[in-house]
């Protein structure tokens, strides 16, 4: 199943971007007349057929719109870039897959790679929303200081942090059918004053299990505790 | 932390392996007389001083050993090869991390790659152990035909497969404590032969919840849900 992307679709704009119209007509050959399936990435599917078979500029008719069904719960996860860039994007499309809401990205004290290409990581998100037939596209925050992302109000906050006197996982803590937003440090962790820092803001420390595991690692099993708390 | 790895250590080889004493006195400069930790991927750390500096044999003399006590679960993963072998690298590696006993690579009617290059999946598992403080290497299986993979035995046997029957989940149906294998199918999913079979011998067929998942990111979220029932 092929899904094409359009997130303007409900303001009216009835043909695909370029890179979609090559890959539709070009690629998979698709003539006028026949139908495609597509999303807006904001929560709608919808069921068109192609007017006009332009690779440059792929026009198409709504024939039918089916909404995504909210869920009772949304999953926020606040993470520190990795070192090696592939990390980072491989967490993305493992999120998107497993589902997620929000990825921001934070630079705390530890973090090693304040820079990341948010276009490369957009990029990743949309092709795995495609890939697992998702119609919600999760918004991706630019990088914030890890002072801010942790003022910011949620329900239901935790922050990532291994030691050894911290007996409480993710997945004991976290109440079913909440806003959640998790904090996933760095190699080398939080420091003790950022930890106080989100403590003193309402976060509660959690472990995510006695495996020591890398920053994406640890960001893709705290989306999908999330997730098996919920569903699955 | 550094951890070195010595699979023959317990039948007295006191020295590391060309590319490990590389690392060990070229990369790290450890210094004859300095301490060194060591595992030998069968369940047991070492604490370790080394005798000869020499980066083509480092020598130690062993101080201390520590068992890891066995888990009163098993998980063992049988998984189609996928097309990009970067992928089921990825899988290994995030297995490893989170906690992995057996995977077996298998080839189904699906399978569109049968050949996977054991060497670098071992290399993986080994660089993934030593990275996650782990004293036990899993066992990776050579390519198995499927027809083999589901004749053998096991406690708790399951089948991920994805169909508008099937309710039940991998979560909701794997009791605790118990010998786990999950076979994972390749894109374009096992067979109904294939499925048939797997019933005949025992398997119970289950979802992984309500996306549509990569093949590596099936085996990686069927891992964590089994760790996640046992623990964290």
């Amino acid at each position: 199943v092929n899904i094409f992307y359009q997130p303007h679709l409900h303001e009216g704009r009835f043909f695909l971007d370029p890179e979609e119209s090559r890959h539709c007509v070009k690629v998979l050959r698709k003539k006028t007349g026949e139908e495609i399936r597509l999303t807006d990435g904001k929560g709608s599917f919808y069921r068109a057929v192609i007017t006009t078979a332009d690779p440059a500029k792929c026009t198409f008719t709504v024939l039918a719109v089916e909404e995504e069904l909210p869920r009772s719960y949304s999953i926020h996860i606040a993470i520190s870039p990795t070192k090696n860039s592939d990390r980072i994007e491989w967490f993305v499309e493992k999120c998107v897959e497993i589902g997620i809401d929000r990825i921001t990205l934070i630079e705390c004290e530890n973090t090693e790679r304040a820079y990341l290409r948010k276009d490369r990581l957009d990029k990743v998100a949309i092709s795995a929303m495609k890939q697992s037939i998702k119609a919600r596209l999760p918004v991706i925050d630019e990088i914030t200081k890890f002072a801010d992302i942790v003022s910011g109000g949620q329900e239901a906050k935790f922050i990532a942090y291994v030691d050894a006197e911290n007996p409480v996982t993710l997945k004991s803590a976290a109440p079913p059918n909440s806003a959640y937003l998790v904090l996933i440090g760095p190699e080398g962790d939080f420091t003790p004053v950022e930890l106080q820092t989100a403590l003193q803001h309402g976060f509660k420390k959690v472990s995510l299990g006695t495996s020591r595991l890398r920053t994406e690692t640890a960001g893709m099993v705290a989306c999908h505790t999330l997730q098996l708390i919920n569903a699955g």
